[in-house]
């Protein structure tokens, strides 16, 4: 395998050999020792010393089912902490099959130019790209795909990328039609617009397999891996997933009481039943659009959807749960084709619906638009693109917006805004948001599939839960793997140990694979001590423990005495 | 002495004897412990459980010279660490006459209304105050001290406070004319308008004098520091101080090349000799306006002005140094009357004019208005007070502003902009922004006056002397001295032992004060660490270390290592 080093203030790309530290890691753990050993953790995330590295998973480019996510990974600008944010689509697996462990981008370009960096086969380049400048992340993709292939990878940064706004991401598109999905969080699209980098393009890779150490044992657990899922009810053909997509716990986030409602003040939407999953799905197929489409190639779970307006025309693929919390019931917008119009123009612009949205919540509460009004929401997010003052406001993000409009009830967590779950009816969520090196994220530890086990309402049991789920995201994060694919893996982590052996041959144990997970937050949480976080940039915002939150009347009352010990035992 | 506790949700004033550990505290001394003991340190500043402290020095009320200054202390929405900033005017020695050690201002009023707090011999009272909401500080203390007294104290916000501007301060007046001080810095205006607190009225004390423990000793000792500060040649009647006012530094700080300009990006402003004291001076004489009057009763410096237009109206009164540096220079502003005119609305919507200044920088860098052109910034100034998204942005300060509007040269540590000497060729100042407890500034520990002792472009020696300067600013900050009435005291420490003995009898020694001073900072740096603040958060920024300034072409290159021993020996 290879790294691709890419320096943006030369202009130059060259391959380099992977060095032995980096040689048994991956997506988000390739991303968080490379930060801890290559960058100084407390420079200017948007400056020449930060690097932005895509790195597919460990299992990238093998064919295992559900586990071609792209990790993105930077010194997070929005939280001032290390970043790691991943997405489906094609990237991971090209990435993977080309034998490229990680493209790393470094320095920025002399001010004000863009560029594009053209992967095919063994060869790099980098060519101006000031044709794209201004262009959404749809149109570069289009124009990119036409001009270099339809089925070339398109990695890109919309308006908000270039204007270097901190709710910024990067989108990134898939097989055919499924040109839009994102690495949202934490900025990274600021930082990639701050290189000076437009876009990436990654020719599709003919031919190409990789090396299997063991190819016999690989093959026999791949397979049985993808049967767990396929006989999985929840995962398979007929289990809420693939029926709903993700938009299918709607209505259970919102009877527990933690759905995002009229910026976090409630947590429980009146018109809830119109945004459910259920409802999607029969919008979408009432109107002939495509229901269970894939966002990476060869995944059996399927939950990915096509939403169309009701002349049939494709509005947004795929329409998820936090983008429905977070632009829906949180502006109070009851109406999936609302919500669809927002989700758009934020994936063209390249910005993070939750940032957003949480951004959008702020202004409404500021009086700027009223909630739920679509057209005035649609005009003011439109600013955005047009780069405006205003817009900059929102395009920042949460905790921008609440500063400039002087709004204090801001939903964010080490400067970066929550997504779906309120922590005060959620509990283990909080502790999540309120301890990940990540900040506000759901993904670095959902309690929320956990409801059953441990009461959502109560402190009992929330630190050990949210450690385990962390601790499990870093290995999904980092071996490629989507969250929804856990299942198998948590059941029985030898079918990630020997996937992992038959590809590499590693010899490694299920300890070895606990050690390489936990190292993970082990290498976050010190880059973010070295970077100058501490335990009090972590907290739940101060109204969220004071202010209690409807329908259950709860705060947000785990201890600080407990969030400062979550990792005591990892 | 008493306290005066105010609470600002119950509407409840009520006074209380001076718990102990407060009694040997004034000024920043108090605050600092009032802070560590009282508030939450990682609670939200702009929440209620931060407290708004008003506090004379311990020389206050007792008719030392140039003793009166009035320190504001609080959380800084600013800078998230602690926050003492002081005035002069005539707060300080009424409360000092009064026998008050401090005003309290806790809690937070229901939304939206205002509040005024009328103080009269023994009594407090909370009055309504929606009549003045909107105003700025000039018509604020105008209307009040018409409706309540021409001769009493009037503290208030403007605009920016109201707004909760990070960039507003609070506006305190002074004798017969002399409407105008401010105790800019670190967002407290902003704090007191969380709080609902527009103004406070302090009726002169008629007949009012303190106790003196040892009557002989102190007049004394008081009288022969004021002997020392006339003979001095520097501040007597014939010093530069008095006959150009702060502005007499202008041509000194150009002529090291350490004179913000055009966004900190030279230390050389050619316009400079149009900005310089003795212009001033000439320009004020002139027009008959007032060179020599006073901030605080019985100042023997007397280094404030008036500014008068062209018609010989009153302006701003006193033009200061900083402000000629940060809304002059840096704006490539180089006309007086330019500068009198942005300083006045600074002053009007209680805007520091310090972090406004930046922040203007930073919109003419991202070509919102044109460097040098003062009408459209006075128009783009003027949006702070009509409260538009743009008007925001900027006095929200320079940090805000960059961040919205893209601009990564920020010059700004911890939050706070800095003034008027940029670290590149004033290295000992760069010390100070990057490890006092305030954040960027220059009262903290000014190394400005030692440029002849300490070579200002070099690394040597400056830890040593930073540590030097901002003990005694801690004393200076504590007693209600001001920082130009230094040099009686560094030469004989005793002068204010026998002072501070003769009014209180505590029969301190210099150990004692050396203690005292010390004790200053290392509470307040207590009160920093706990609020989650790290030497990676007291950086100078990253530019400042790399892009070389003019005309020395140096860069900010004081070790981080210094920068973190600079207290080890506290």
């Amino acid at each position: 395998m290879k790294l691709l080093r890419v320096n943006m203030s030369q202009l130059q790309a060259r391959w380099e050999p992977v060095p032995s530290s980096y040689e048994q890691l991956g997506g988000r753990a390739l991303i968080a020792k490379m930060l801890l050993d290559e960058i100084p953790p407390a420079c200017d995330a948007l400056g020449p010393h930060n690097k932005l590295i895509f790195t597919p998973g460990l299992l990238g480019g093998a064919g295992v089912t559900t586990a071609g996510r792209l990790s993105v990974g930077s010194k997070s600008p929005l939280t001032g902490g290390i970043k790691e944010t991943n997405a489906g689509g094609t990237a991971g697996d090209t990435l993977g099959k080309l034998g490229i462990k990680a493209i790393v981008v470094e320095e920025q370009v002399k001010q004000g130019a863009f560029y594009l960096l053209h992967i095919t086969g063994d060869s790099a380049e980098l060519l101006p790209a000031d044709d794209l400048r201004g262009l959404g992340t749809y149109a570069t993709s289009d124009r990119l795909q036409e001009r270099l292939g339809a089925d070339c990878t398109v990695i890109s940064i919309g308006q908000a990328g270039e204007f270097l706004m901190l709710g910024a991401g990067i989108c990134t598109t898939g097989e055919r039609d499924q040109r839009s999905n994102h690495a949202a969080r934490g900025g990274l699209g600021a930082v990639m617009g701050n290189k000076g980098l437009k876009a990436i393009v990654i020719d599709k890779p003919v031919g190409k397999t990789i090396p299997f150490a063991d190819a016999e044992l690989f093959r026999k657990t791949a397979r049985a891996y993808a049967q767990q899922m396929i006989n999985d009810p929840k995962l398979g053909t007929q289990g809420s997933q693939h029926l709903y997509g993700t938009a299918s716990i709607v209505a259970a986030v919102n009877e527990m009481g933690s759905l995002p409602t009229r910026n976090f003040s409630s947590g429980n939407f009146q018109q809830s039943t119109e945004l459910r999953g259920e409802h999607l799905r029969e919008l979408i197929l009432t109107r002939e659009g495509k229901i269970g489409t894939r966002c990476m190639p060869g995944c059996v779970i399927a939950c990915r959807n096509q939403c169309v307006d009701d002349t049939g025309m494709p509005i947004v693929g795929t329409m998820q749960f936090e983008t429905i919390a977070l632009v829906g019931s949180n502006l109070e917008i009851g109406n999936l084709d609302d919500v669809a119009r927002l989700n758009y123009m934020c994936n063209d612009f390249g910005l993070d619906t939750i940032e957003t949205g949480a951004a959008l919540g702020i202004a409404c509460e500021a009086g700027l638009v009223r909630f739920g009004n679509t057209e005035d929401i649609l005009s003011l997010l439109s600013q955005v693109g047009e780069g405006t003052v205003l817009g900059r406001v929102i395009g920042n993000g949460a905790v921008v917006a609440g500063r400039v409009l002087g709004i204090r009830r801001v939903p964010a967590v080490l400067g970066q805004a929550m997504p779906g779950y309120d922590p005060r009816s959620l509990k283990g969520n909080g502790v999540t948001y309120a301890t990940s090196p990540q900040g506000a994220d759901h993904t670095a530890g959902n309690a929320f599939g956990a409801r059953k086990e441990v009461n959502p309402l109560g402190i009992t049991g929330q630190k050990e839960l949210s450690l385990k789920l962390q601790i499990i995201a870093a290995m999904l994060d980092s071996t490629g793997l989507c969250l929804f694919a856990r299942p198998p893996v948590i059941a029985d982590p030898q079918l990630m140990v020997d996937m992992l052996n038959g590809i590499y041959g590693w010899g490694w144990t299920k300890d070895d694979l606990n050690r390489f997970n936990r190292d993970v937050l082990r290498n976050e949480l010190e880059f973010n001590r070295r970077a100058g976080i501490t335990p009090a940039d972590y907290r739940i915002p101060e109204y969220m423990r004071e202010e209690p939150l409807a329908p259950h009347n709860t705060v947000f009352d785990v201890p600080d005495s407990e969030l400062d010990t979550v990792f005591e035992t990892l």
